[in-house]
């Protein structure tokens, strides 16, 4: 099994924090992103969705997307589950995680990539050009800040993101509060339940070996 | 267990055909739209996203958002799997649905969302309000000619979107196909896999039973 890999960016620390967590051991293929090789034919031929990360199974499968790399990997290696352990915490981790990545993930996102200089046709990560938009950066904005207070509500009265037990929505909420520090945004002091979630989870030695 | 439901839309359409290929008889509670009950704060409490479906389990838990509500029924029904049938498979639906629901729900949400009448300060699902974009409405539009354009591809080759079985990244991708002709677009003439495998899925009876 190999997993392509570029650990500075917030989407494959996703999935470098999900396997340390898990404690698998898997062979990394660095893809270099700033020489654009995750848009060459040779990378889009395996995964078209020219992005990382991306697995690469023993039978030669290429599974990429966070949601089918974590999957594959919760199946083949059930032993320590971030997905939940039991039917209705498997449903509220999918339902979590997945406003964790709309709310959070993306948000910070639209604000990074129609801003940045290095994103000029490029705001929308994938195959295909896209202008920016200064609307959307906007938007965006707007949308961190109702992230940090709606997620702060949520852990005032759960001790993770989706309920008693560490999941894959908390490696996602973490990783969209560490991405906001790019677009100089931070938890707001006021989010208190939020800001103590955030210690412990920033604590966990999976989250300290992924900086 | 309780399904919240308001068939006219595309998302609970995802999950009533979902719920039709599975041959599960779940209670409905209609959530009147049109009059806004999905943002009143008794349904908050309930389902801080606000949306349409949510689960409501037996045990009096609220589980929403598609993947959510899909995840939870796939356990407790795992008869006729619409997730994957192993881990390779379950990896590879996750990956199609995601792409399905980035690239086709969202994308064409992006239109309709930003140019209807009815969404003025509504251009986000969910409990906060957000202007219109006439940029990102284009950009949507952009999106979605590359959407029918990339799963042609994908069609091209393999019998349903995420491989060789049926799965919920088709019904994604079909959902996606429909709520395509409310922005008045249809699946160009020249992306003929698409639309071979459109005429096939279409014809089944989840999908006739839930138009």
């Amino acid at each position: 099994m190999k997993l392509y890999d570029f650990p500075p960016a917030p989407n494959p620390r996703r999935v470098n924090i999900f396997v340390a967590e898990k404690g698998i051991e898997i062979e990394r293929v660095m893809v270099d992103f700033p020489a654009g090789e995750h848009r060459s034919d040779a990378y889009q031929l395996k995964n078209p969705a020219c992005d990382v990360p991306m697995l690469e199974t023993d039978e030669g499968i290429y599974i990429s997307q966070i949601r089918g790399v974590t999957r594959y990997l919760e199946e083949v290696y059930p032993d320590i589950p971030l997905l939940g352990r039991n039917p209705t915490e498997k449903g509220l981790v999918e339902m979590w995680e997945h406003m964790a990545f709309i709310n959070g993930i993306l948000a910070v996102a639209e604000v990074f990539r129609n801003t940045g200089k290095g994103f000029v046709d490029r705001a929308v990560v994938g195959p295909h050009n896209y202008s920016q938009s200064s609307e959307l950066a906007e938007r965006g904005a707007a949308r961190v800040a109702n992230f940090f207070e709606d997620f702060n509500q949520q852990l005032a009265s759960n001790e993770y993101v989706a309920g008693d037990g560490y999941s894959m929505a908390d490696i996602t909420t973490l990783v969209t509060c560490d991405f906001a520090k790019w677009i100089k945004t931070e938890i707001p002091k006021e989010c208190e339940h939020l800001r103590r979630w955030y210690e412990k989870v920033s604590a966990r030695p999976a989250v300290v070996d992924n900086p």
